[in-house]
């Protein structure tokens, strides 16, 4: 028995996330399809992040224990080949006999995608959450600052969300723009779930000018979802990089 | 009655091409379909390039006579609002009454997109070839320079093709890389039914080492189809744009 770190790219348009679910595909089923020839068994791999239905990943990371010899190289050949295209194993690396992708990681980066002009050009229309408007990216970094340490974030999470602790530590919050393509970019020692898009959602409110800079700290310490702004799309989100 | 200049963009994978078909839906019946209700009734579009099943546009143009007295800008949101989000307007120009965008067009630039890596991210696979082994770009261009100028371009189209003449002129073609992603751009006076894809397979079995350099000349010498490469797959062309 061996330890499996593989790292995986995903479009994920077409899945209903991925964690396994009854009533769609999965990236988790797909990628535990995929091992099972190899393994001759079922298998279960273990995600890094449980990305929702849409978002995307340029760098999800997933943990696995196999029988299989075959060499990491072979593997990540052998898996590509039975995908489908739209997810991809970019790297298969060994991993001490305990890594658990879950529960080891330590900091996960996340960029959220936003098409900020008159149109989506089609070739980004999967990958952006259209924001006709003007943005105001100033009033967006001033009040994503507020959001920088660790707080409570009940305030940017799903609704019926049951963890344990709302606390969280966002390390890094920026807002850069090529041309109509703004990119905001967090990385944190965790997220709940829906934190981004929430925090995406509000801080394009303010952006927007339909809310103040300050109703951002004000909703973050109300803890009450209600007070900050509404679920960003989830098509623009990407997770970016897991790191241990 | 007034004639207007229309830009387009489209991601052609979900579409039969440019040209109204019987057998899928074709940008030119988005187009027109899109434009009906506007004019109220039946209107024709001609496009500047015919572009095939699959490929993409980023500048195609089409020509249209209206009657509808609507501003320019009114009539882009209206048509951006009805289009399918594979298929955008990017802009909306008045022009001669006599602009024909196909046989006005003095130049077009087009592009072929590979991947030359061992994987293509989820995020391109619509929008390039995948050629895995590693390509020799040196000699992709030494090859290609011989195609550069006024020729008989029989080796390098469709089968079939009845067009009247098959000289056309090549005024620029280059081989660029950004990391694993491979351009081929030619610009030329106007392009024969599937040059641009039998020249961008041409150069590649070159890139591969599968050809010699003096072999593209001595095709295109040939005139003959199968002398030259295999037609590479629609999905990496892209019209990039249509000068007048």
């Amino acid at each position: 028995m061996r330890t499996l770190k593989l790292t995986l790219q995903y479009d994920g348009t077409d899945f209903v996330g991925w964690q396994r679910q009854p009533n769609g595909v999965s990236i988790q089923e797909l990628i535990e399809r995929a091992l099972e020839p190899i393994e001759g068994h079922a298998v279960t791999v273990t995600g890094a992040g449980r990305t929702d239905a849409g978002v995307h990943a340029i760098g999800q990371v997933a943990s696995v224990q196999l029988e299989s010899a075959l060499d990491a190289s072979s593997l990540l050949r052998a898996l590509n080949a039975t995908l489908p295209d739209a997810v991809r194993v970019t790297a298969v690396d060994d991993a001490p006999a305990d890594f658990n992708a879950r529960f080891a990681a330590v900091r996960k980066v996340y960029e959220y995608r936003i098409w900020n002009g008159p149109f989506v050009p089609p070739f980004e229309r999967r990958y952006v959450w259209h924001v006709p408007q003007t943005l105001d990216l100033d009033r967006m970094r001033e009040a994503g600052r507020a959001l920088i340490g660790r707080h409570d974030f009940a305030a940017f999470r799903a609704a019926g969300s049951d963890v344990a602790t709302s606390e969280r530590t966002l390390r890094c919050l920026k807002v850069e723009a090529v041309n109509e393509k703004v990119t905001l970019m967090v990385a944190g020692d965790g997220f709940l779930r829906h934190m981004v898009r929430a925090i995406a959602g509000t801080l394009v409110d303010v952006g927007l000018g339909r809310r103040s800079i300050d109703s951002v700290s004000a909703a973050l310490a109300s803890r009450d979802r209600a007070q900050a702004g509404a679920t960003a799309p989830a098509l623009g989100l990407f997770l970016v990089r897991v790191e241990y």
